[in-house]
């Protein structure tokens, strides 16, 4: 869809409203239906027997026991799910790690299933499979995991990027490099250079929906996927093609999300729940319990980052780099990618060259996690920033100034900004009272810059109109933050009738064309322009119509404040049809009427944002407590700003918990010591201030209203500043994420994971 | 959509052809998924209290003994579902009909209803609600509800096309009148003129599956329905109604239907479990027994019809005349109308007169069956037709043949013929091996002629292609009887590609636009249409994007066979592209294609049909036994036969139960003596012989394939061609159906019920 110049000032009546959310009702009342909430006649419970070690060879699979305990439906192994990936990579590592063929990756890694009459019988299945391993050495550390001598999770020989062609395996996956400029002569012309080192641990989503499904597979090669996703088109593509069917005849209804932050865009039980209900010839209900969630779904990376940044006295910037690795789990991923991309991507820099690495562990298959990679790139990156202007003087919100991207400048992984919103949300947090409040002991302030790109891609819409005037919009692409509510209110901005004259629900693989997956926070920037394309597309049908009625030309007819208009004075008695007046005649003039759009949604205009950060640290026991916290982002355009105070508020409490105390704790024999919410610790209300929240709306230009996704770029900041508030609040620089008490008070004692603020 | 000439004479490679059935394993292994087959946790079971009397004033209700009842969740009565409708006269029969508001006036009216944790707590509290009637006087038969001293059911003054404005009101609400011509003159040139009167009982349309669904409505006001349903929208519109919310805003979802007939084409007990389901505030299936099936749901008319046809002994008919009555149940209907259009639709007449009345009488509100209304003035005309042909001494295929309409003809009720069947199905049955069959002692052989209307409607249908080259077809037209294989075939034809390529559903009210119910034989002439409008419409856009694939002008690239070519010597070696390899790089050049059609599908053809009969009659027993049966008819273009074949036998097989054994029974209390399949007595496998078809196939210039509707014509002719059956095997003309052994015998008896053959 063209850009048309007339929105960029328009008058918005409904945009920027706050109605009440469509789908609060139902979630504060317990009627919302996740994952879990459906159920089918005859359906079988299945679970999945998991490897309890990091590292192995199958030797065997005996299931005959398991297969002959009564109750038991089905059980199965790789081999009830053969390889049909015909030489696609990635969803043969989907298909493995879905149930594992020669070789377990990971504690927790799938090895069978069983489906049962009831969860008991299934667990006692699952004891009566026998596997023999044959234990290999592993490796869980992506420091080591890169050492020459580590043990390797896979045989492949991964060329990708690397300087050298490889000789022998590693099991580094990928070597990915961004940059421009002269980095060794920026580096001559600085005055200070610094060099620090970070660490960030592995983090998951912590959605408090585990994943679950209810799979059906009939006996002629069609199958419905009740299923909790991110993308329920990606499952769709992904199932059927491991199932060797045609995506059409698989029909994947997404239900209500309990959170997915990146970790639903996966398949990970869903094609084992259709192999066994293929299997047992039943419906299949498959919930994964909090422990497999935290085991054998998708983390974020662990990372290690090196970054070099060089200035002169005045604060220009002269040359930056940073080596990033990032651990890919079992299986390849393109996480260093991101980090490498964003990790500068704030600042107007001549020179800069960014280093990633994708390596393979003996852990869980990462996944995506909300703007993922970036928060430990900007961990790094702002913690450095920090010391770099603490070294030369300058206050470090003037550097930050100083430095700011803004529209023309080059960006750090490419391509050259158009307007932007940097600069607006370092001038806010300038100006915001949060700045001048005033800190007592042991208290330190934060600040940090975040950036994210967001995303655009394939969306379709289909807008019906019924004969009562109200509005019914289909929409293709998962609700993980209220589309249905911003979605509905621009659909009403375009047609010009009310917000609760609208109603959207997200409709089912079969009946609307494919979208892409709810990431890269692309859901409300793609589905909007969709909407408005197929609610404009309405209009002209509406208009047609009212010419029908008033027979005359189509051209005489304008649309305006949800009504036909008869324009010119021959037509001057005519006056105006409403919307309901056209619709309740639709019968009688030509049929239902209708927009549809479907489109690749191009022009995601980036996101920047700067975050405000107060802590306090205990000195006594290195416990903190965030005592103000405040978001600044540009929105583009804020369709509905409650829901967008939310995300920015949501990825502040993510990052946040991120920052202080989630980690995956792997022992020594490769095992998940901490699977479950009482030893992987995320923030609780308490733990949390009210997080403030500013929008800035710097429009995106290729959105007709303006529109920026605004999701992930909230979880970017918040390590950064809180690693710099921790800085400030104690004079020591925490390098190892997460800052929890037992990591802090070792670095006040001066020893690993921090170091002396310069 | 403007007649496509080009198909006409159109070669097809899919329509015509015979694949396994979409919906047959599913049905065939009970995977298919009913109204009952639908469950939501919390969900409560609602049952409805319903009248004993067949005529009473409600004087009070008392719930509260039920209310207090430990496991009741909600007791409601009409008070709880106020009246919402506006002056809608319809829609306020619908509701009063769902739960009587001051009278019930039939037994088995709804009175109240109680949703309650399990079924015996439900049933219990019915027990508990204190209701006090006045008792009425009631009348039952639509001869003495037309009687000047006939009890009133309803106080209403009708007086739509009444000879005389009434002074007083009647159970007559209304009369109408079709015709054309001198009628009087017409006798007046006849040298026989014949003059018959004939009674058919009320008969229901007998589903196997009961009227069930699960309501939920969220106090937000947005409410979820899963019904099984003829008409999703239509149930969408008069919930959403009645219980005061926007369509938009109700979710209704169509089940795999067992049968429906015209049943379910209106709501009964829906809107009072959406009413339980707000009161409760939780989900309430409601599932009818059969028993409340028979005594509130919608069975057909009973009638009483005089026919008078005068011929000269040449077989030409020189004058017609019929006069109808229909009983319409408790409510306004609108049957007589098509009973008298129908009457003498098969015949070219030059004088002709039908008069119908449509009657209340105290029984449940009547439905649409199949084909509603045509199948008793059929009987009634084809019965006189025999008897006239007899009496002038005339071949009875022959006189048909002579009098029977043709393109060009004025039909009986207004409109003048084009190209219609049923000269062809006259000489196909003149021509079928079944004339020739020899008959023995106590057999006689019967052929009957059937118009029916067909119809045409709102629909949409939205055709998506996935990124695979499969087709997900979304409908909105509920799928009665195979139009999901139906429309595959039609998508796949259209598009070039194989039926198994194309995967169809019936898509939820919020998914798809507007579409009316699946009645009047208009489901896959419209769908069709639609489809192939959709179709057509994603085919321009497949066009496009290989020509931007190939970089040439779109005007150069057609397509065939499901290839886009690129045409013209420049482009000689680019040869073609495939859908499937266009879909595959569909995210690349534009988005997701698909096709859209929202219309009013015009130009149903009217079908006829011709139908032979032979039958043995038992004269101990009065027990026929049907030999041989034969439909033929037209379908203008059969799109799956096998289904088309099915439609025949089994409207076929209806109507021989109708005809021989299928009757409401009303004693004198006004109570329905067989509400059950015990007692109620239809067709099972040894009652019926395997029926034969043949399909003529004269296109409908209306549709781009030459589509017709068949599912109701089928019904038409057999009560008719059994009636002359037994007339030929007996001697005796059987004036009243059912035919059943009793009456048979009563009437070789020389009693009521049948006339001597003249």
């Amino acid at each position: 869809m063209a850009f048309d110049p007339r929105y960029t000032g328009r008058a918005f009546t409904q945009v920027g409203s706050r109605p009440i959310r469509a789908d609060g009702i139902d979630k504060v009342t317990g009627r919302a239906r996740y994952g879990a909430d459906f159920n089918m006649a005859g359906q079988l419970v299945g679970r999945i027997l998991r490897s309890p070690h990091a590292h192995a060879i199958i030797r065997s699979i005996d299931t005959s026991r398991a297969k002959s305990l009564a109750g038991v439906k089905a059980v199965i192994t790789a081999a009830d799910l053969p390889d049909l990936t015909d030489g696609d990579g990635f969803l043969y590592d989907v298909l493995d790690n879905c149930l594992a063929r020669t070789k377990v990756l990971y504690d927790g890694h799938a090895v069978a299933a069983v489906a049962a009459l009831d969860a008991r019988t299934a667990r006692q299945a699952l004891k009566l499979i026998d596997v023999e391993y044959e234990l290999l050495p592993h490796v869980t550390d992506v420091d080591e995991a890169m050492e020459d001598s580590a043990p390797l999770v896979s045989d492949t020989m991964f060329t990708e990027g690397l300087e050298q062609k490889p000789t022998t395996p590693s099991n580094i996956i990928r070597r990915v490099i961004h940059g421009h400029g002269d980095v060794t002569a920026g580096f001559a012309e600085a005055d200070v250079i610094l060099e620090r080192s970070f660490r960030t641990e592995q983090t998951h989503q912590g959605y408090i929906e585990p994943h679950a499904c209810v799979a059906n597979f009939n006996p002629d090669g069609t199958a419905d996927l009740w299923v909790c996703t991110q993308g329920h088109f990606v499952y769709r593509q992904h199932c059927a093609k491991l199932l060797g069917i045609d995506a059409s005849k698989l029909r994947v209804t997404p239900s209500e999300i309990g959170g997915g932050f990146g970790g639903k865009t996966h398949v990970w039980t869903e094609p084992v729940a259709l192999a066994l209900s293929r299997e047992a010839g039943r419906p299949v209900k498959l919930v994964m319990t909090r422990e497999e969630v935290f085991r054998a779904s998708g983390p974020t990376s662990s990372t290690s980052i090196d970054v070099r940044i060089g200035a002169r006295m005045d604060g220009t910037i002269t040359a930056s780099e940073a080596t990033l690795r990032y651990s890919s789990g079992a299986y390849a991923g393109e996480w260093a990618d991101y980090g490498s991309m964003t990790a500068f991507a704030c600042y107007k820099l001549d020179n800069v060259t960014t280093v990633g690495y994708d390596v393979l562990v003996n852990r869980p298959k990462t996944a995506a996690y909300r703007a993922p990679s970036a928060p430990m790139a900007a961990f790094a990156v702002e913690s450095t920033m920090d010391e770099v202007a603490k070294t030369i003087g300058m206050d470090v919100m003037a550097f930050r100034i100083k430095n700011a991207a803004q529209e023309g400048t080059r960006s750090s992984y490419g391509p050259v900004f158009g307007p932007i919103g940097l600069g607006a949300t370092l001038d806010a947090a300038q100006n915001h009272p949060h700045m001048k409040a005033p800190l007592g002991a042991n208290q330190g302030r934060g600040v940090a810059c975040a950036f994210w790109f967001n995303g655009g891609g394939q969306t379709c819409v289909d807008l019906n109109i019924g004969m009562d005037g109200t509005v019914s919009l289909a929409l293709g692409t998962v609700d993980v933050g209220g589309s249905r509510a911003s979605l509905s209110l621009v659909a009403a901005e375009e047609l010009g009738i009310d917000y609760a004259q609208v109603h959207a629900v997200v409709a089912d693989t079969s009946s609307i064309g494919y979208n892409d997956m709810t990431d890269g926070s692309r859901g409300t920037f793609s589905s909007s322009m969709a909407t408005i394309s197929a609610a404009r597309n309405a209009i002209e049908t509406m208009r047609e119509r009212a010419a029908k009625m008033w027979d005359i030309p189509i051209d005489d007819v304008a649309w305006e404040g949800g009504h036909a208009i008869a324009m010119g004075k021959q037509h001057g008695n005519l006056g105006k049809l409403s919307l309901k007046e056209i619709a309740a005649q639709s019968g009688k003039t030509g049929g239902p009427i209708a927009g549809h759009s479907e489109i690749v949604a191009d022009g995601a205009g980036v996101s920047f944002a700067t975050h405000l950060c107060d802590i306090e640290v205990d000195p006594e026991t290195g416990r903190s407590q965030i005592l103000r916290y405040t978001v600044i982002q540009d929105a583009g355009r804020a369709v509905h700003p409650t829901y967008v105070e939310g995300q920015y508020q949501g990825g502040a409490a993510q990052g946040i918990g991120w920052a202080l105390n989630e980690e995956y704790v792997y022992g020594k024999d490769g095992r998940l010591q901490n699977a479950g919410f009482l030893d992987y610790r995320i923030p609780v209300c308490s733990d949390l201030p009210m997080i403030d929240t500013q929008i800035i709306e710097i429009p995106n230009p290729n959105h007709p209203y303006g529109v920026r996704g605004v999701g992930e770029n909230p979880i970017v900041a918040p390590l950064a500043a809180i690693g710099n508030a921790v800085a400030n609040a104690t004079g020591v620089r925490m390098t190892h994420i997460p800052m929890s008490p037992p990591r802090i008070l070792a670095a006040l004692d001066g020893q690993h994971g921090g170091a002396t603020v310069p």
